[in-house]
């Protein structure tokens, strides 16, 4: 379905022209959030956002240092501003839930600076929060131009409580931190984190967004960014002692910014403010500030879940390069193959037969194409050529196969971060897809970027993002980004976006020390504030499954796997264990058969992040719902109503839960399962182990 | 003709291992020109080069720093060393001779560190200087590594005269300055240049090669590089005091010089030496030490003169750009014309019929495609299309009409410096060249790179310039390349790299106030050496040309403008004026019309850097000679044998010589044309006026 956009009310409520300086700040409200906004004496800008009355950010500074212009953050004049409210809803390709309501209160700022630039800010008010944006109009006097430095505050109340990742320039692989703003510091954290190949971190008090905090008296403050295109990501430099965050751009090989033409727009600025953090959850703010779908007819675009020729790398069973000997040949002249590579096409058949069987969508198979003897770490220029198989992997006859069975394949593009080299190759790459019908493609960014100088999260490379999208938009693929920067919404814009990784995933139990029982409890309020994550849940043998490092455990029950279907929401779901693990308990792989990947609703239940996550969605165009509920490393009981389910009908609920005595550190695998029968004025008792979940699925009874 | 080799001599003269250290010199003697080489006491390598055993060259250091190893210039130990004999010919595709004899002594040098790692120099000795490479052979501990810095000396025997362009990282059109070793002095050089758009100089005693040097007692010695591929440009940084050259590698965002992977190589580093300033300007050293063509059959490579739809713009009759206004449209959303859009297919067809009535093989368009109303300065990632052209551009017409004259269009691809933007796009580009019947294109780089953090003279930009030479040989599209690193000789391997810009050209007495009048006596010791250059020649119309600036003057007399068909070797020569300047003086025209750009043998007759230089070249495949000479701002008389000329045959001589009272600055147009009869015993009288000179046809006489 197209998103359709329905515009109900639209109208300029005031355009006033002020002169005179310094003015009583304009104030824009919508139900419980406030914002409020003037020019200070010097003719800095200035906002603020109140919820309930109270302040949420104190008035916080707004502007620019530009190529041309070093003080274009004071010295401006207000010259008018425009007011309208707007209140539509769309229909997102695919989502958490079918329909979306966009409404707010615009109030659009257009300042003159002493300069006689002109510079515009766009602020929307919402219910449930704040964003703006900067616009440089068509104008005389500024036409190309740098960013130098975009200063832009975000003045807190208070000494907040923070789940923070370090500000680092090419990776959001960090485990989180939780700690209050005066404790941020980035340093120890990067150090320790020899897990991650690439870490760039110049100041040790930035962090990431989406930051989530917690003021002492309760309030829940999300920071992120929405439409992050042609613009670098923004991080957010910590004054431990004023609490005050500012923007931080990721720069490029001269620590420029960004470079822009007028007319121009930065992304949107959001600030998420509620009581309650399910609302936090709820909140469809950044979704709602990106531009609507530039793809016309979308009916290629299918959410789908998939297994992959991959797990059984990351855990040693197989590997990605053919050969052990990067450039060593046989008499023949051919690479001298290792015979534990397992892209092959028997190994490969195996998967096509166990998603086929299983109603899994797609299969993605990794390590197929020639390179992988070398590709890592070397930051080399030329690695891949995206459509070379390695000789034991038969295209051909893969995708024959494939298709014969109803699975369709998806095609990994590594890049090994050098962007240049996909982007000489991607037209090629694209066309190797379309001819063997692969509708979806992931891309990998491991190591540094190519071009040298620029930054996984600088404008360069999120432009070359947004070029692979728009690829992916030419042939009808669908796209997912492994070590991107972090979504912000763009998945509106451009729904063949399905998912991306930019966090840290299950993966890291297969290769590091892995993730904290909390990580999945932090992550919703963070990471997916911006869009789906390619998390790769439901691991089922949690101990004991890599090859070379058996004392390694995945930090999770069993079935805090299977509620993770829910909780973290994508399109693209892995389904990321091997086949034979999965054979060894059908019953609880049947949870995973059964969960779909595009919903018609979604119910934040309970939620406190880094403590506890419960989330029902119903299923897209059936009367069925899904719940997941996960904790942190903390055992938890809690009941919740099932008003959610549609009233008077009954439902068959299968409730996957921890067994007596499970433990994600000493008996992760301990499940039970159990069937009953409820309805909409039920209650369900859940009992989560130390590291736990719980997974029911509500199948309606016609 | 495809260039064929015959190996007539290849014999392994010598392997012998030495292990103690310091050994006495090996000394390697072709002729006059005698090589030593050793290692000193703490294991450094080093070379020295005697010319009639006197020291040209003294005792220089050579190695690296690495990545992984700072001290890869000293702790080695001789492993061992083989020294073979070579004599071989082989046939360029195009070029100043039409047989090539390569004879050399090599010496190859095979190293190991303290550290275990390997290293080889080779040295090739020939009859006119010495050619050495460094190469990292395939071996263990030694992969992918970083060249973090070069060492290679040229230790100099005195205070040089010397003839030098600043060390800029992206750009050599710089005027020469002639001056000693010990006066070199870059900074007010690059101030002055203001005319030069982009100018990157980190180091003022940092000069580019080729170097050109006199010695004082009458040596000649040329210093510059052969065959860079994968590598950055080699600049000299000048030690003023002690007259020592070293190298220094044009760097990228990390300060970073090359990227290699073993096994590799590094370009030649070149020293031609001769005590005849013509040996110089005869030497074929460095195409030698070039690879073989890449190219099977090259039947598709054909020199050609071309006319251009280009002065007229540089001189502000026309403009490139379509409209005046980069992004206002009219009433239907249609550029608004400015009128003097030059690349119109009117205007177009205009230059077809010229080339086609003078037998001139192309006709280049520049301004063709959409972007000229901004394209310039900016350092945008996206720039041009190369597919899409101006309203008032008609391809298909244009194309079928100079298709129907005889007449080979060539195609303008300018990148702007934004060389990401026209890699992403090169197969389009290339495509739509050959659709249209495109046989050759100029590509060009004004400005800043992108990728920014890179240098036109960089590794990345060196590998840019050949992944489009090697996309023409793909496509069978010949190459001219405007503002790149200075040529190598590549042409040899790529023999569709018929020209590139890489000097300050004929254009700069457009919008500049113009090149010294001894600036095209300095070009074949210096810019020259390492291969063709589209210099422009021809202009007729040498005062009043520029329609904004009527002060402006050629700075030559029209005879020179002549000479420099012969003088100035490419076999992509462009017939610069305007064909009304043409009309004009229709017997000059006629020596435009006759001379070649493709030679069976070349003669250079008299040369001195700086002050004049006469060469005689015979037509490929018939008996006519051409002869061009040139002078500085100091008029000149001489007398030339002609010698050259075939025995017992008698040729048709039309002279074009400056007139009485001629004068590059007072009188530049004033020439006088006679014919007479010659042979090989005659003598010929060139008068050529303060910057002037003088062109002969010799056509013989059947």
């Amino acid at each position: 379905m197209p998103s359709k956009t329905t515009l109900l009310v639209c109208l300029v409520v005031a355009t006033l022209i002020v002169h005179s300086q310094p003015q009583a700040p304009t104030k824009v409200k919508k139900d419980r959030i406030e914002l409020q906004f003037a020019l200070d004496k010097g003719g800095t800008p200035w906002y603020s956002v109140f919820f309930n009355d109270k302040e949420a950010i104190r008035n916080s500074s707004l502007g620019f240092s530009l190529d041309s212009d070093s003080l274009f953050y004071k010295n401006f004049t207000l010259v008018s501003q425009e007011r309208r409210s707007i209140d539509e809803t769309w229909q997102p390709v695919w989502g958490e839930v079918s329909i979306i309501r966009n409404s707010y209160e615009e109030l659009v700022i257009h300042l003159r600076h002493n300069s006689g630039k002109l510079l515009d800010i766009d602020f929307r008010v919402y219910s449930d929060g704040v964003g703006f944006r900067y616009k440089f109009p068509k104008q005389r006097g500024l036409r190309y131009f740098i960013i130098k430095d975009e200063f832009t505050q975000f003045r807190l109340t208070g000494d907040h409580k923070t789940f923070w990742i370090p500000g680092d320039f090419d990776t959001n692989e960090y485990s989180y931190t939780t700690s209050k703003i005066s404790e941020v510091d980035a340093r120890p954290v990067v150090i320790a984190a020899t897990d991650i190949a690439v870490r760039t971190v110049r100041d040790s008090f930035s962090v990431q967004t989406p930051l989530m905090m917690k003021s002492a008296d309760g309030l829940y403050i999300n920071i992120h960014e929405a439409a992050l295109l042609d613009y670098p990501a923004m991080q957010l430099h910590v004054d431990r002692t004023n609490f005050i965050l500012s923007s931080n751009l990721v720069p490029d090989a001269y620590n420029n910014k960004a470079y822009l033409r007028a007319p121009a727009r930065t992304p949107w600025r959001t600030i998420i403010v509620s009581d309650k953090a399910t609302d936090i959850l709820a909140s469809r703010m950044i979704l709602n500030l990106n531009d609507p779908s530039v793809i016309q007819n979308p009916s290629w675009i299918k959410p789908m879940k998939f297994a992959g020729v991959w797990w059984e790398m990351q855990t040693g069973k197989s590997t990605w390069n053919y050969s052990d000997f990067p450039d060593s040949t046989d008499d023949k002249g051919q690479l001298i193959p290792n015979e534990r590579h397992g892209a092959n096409t028997a190994n490969v058949k195996r998967y096509i037969d166990f998603a086929a069987k299983n109603h899994i969508g797609g299969v993605l198979v990794e390590g197929w194409n020639v390179g992988w003897e070398d590709w890592f770490g070397n930051w080399k220029e030329n690695v891949f050529d995206f459509v070379t198989p390695y000789p034991d992997f038969d295209v051909k006859a893969i995708t024959d196969y494939a298709k014969a069975k109803g699975v369709k394949m998806i095609m990994h593009n590594e890049t090994s971060g050098s962007a240049t080299n996909y982007e000489r190759q991607m037209d090629t790459a694209f066309r190797f897809m379309k001819k063997f019908g692969y509708p979806a493609v992931k891309t990998g960014y491991v190591g540094r970027i190519i071009p040298r100088g620029e930054h996984h999260d600088g404008q360069w490379m999120v432009s070359h993002y947004e070029r692979v999208l728009k690829k992916g938009v030419q042939y009808q693929i669908m796209v997912d980004v492994h070590e991107p920067t972090r979504p912000t919404g763009l998945q509106r814009t451009y729904p063949n976006f399905m998912a991306c990784e930019a966090a840290r995933g299950n993966e890291y139990h297969a290769f590091s020390n892995g993730n904290n029982p909390d990580h999945e409890t932090i992550l919703p309020f963070t990471r997916l504030m911006g869009g789906p994550m390619d998390f790769t849940p439901g691991i089922f043998k949690l101990k004991g499954y890599v090859t070379y490092a058996p004392q390694r455990s995945v930090h999770s029950t069993l079935t805090k796997q299977l509620a993770l279907y829910v909780t973290l929401y994508s399109p693209l779901q892995m389904v990321a264990d091997l086949p034979e693990n999965y054979a060894a308990k059908p019953d609880a792989f049947q949870f995973i058969k059964d969960v779909p990947v595009d919903w018609d609703d979604t119910r934040i239940l309970e939620a406190e992040p880094g403590d506890y996550v419960t989330i029902a969605r119903k299923e897209k165009g059936r009367d069925n719902w899904f719940l997941g509920a996960i904790t942190d490393e903390n055992a938890r009981t809690s009941v919740v109503k099932l008003d959610f389910l549609t009233k008077g009908k009954s439902y068959r609920a299968t409730i996957y839960a921890d067994a007596d005595g499970a433990d994600w550190k000493s008996n992760p695998e301990a499940y039970t399962i159990r069937k009953i029968t409820v309805d909409s004025t039920s209650r369900l008792e859940l009992r989560l182990a130390p590291g736990g979940g719980t997974a029911v699925s509500f199948i309606a009874i016609e």
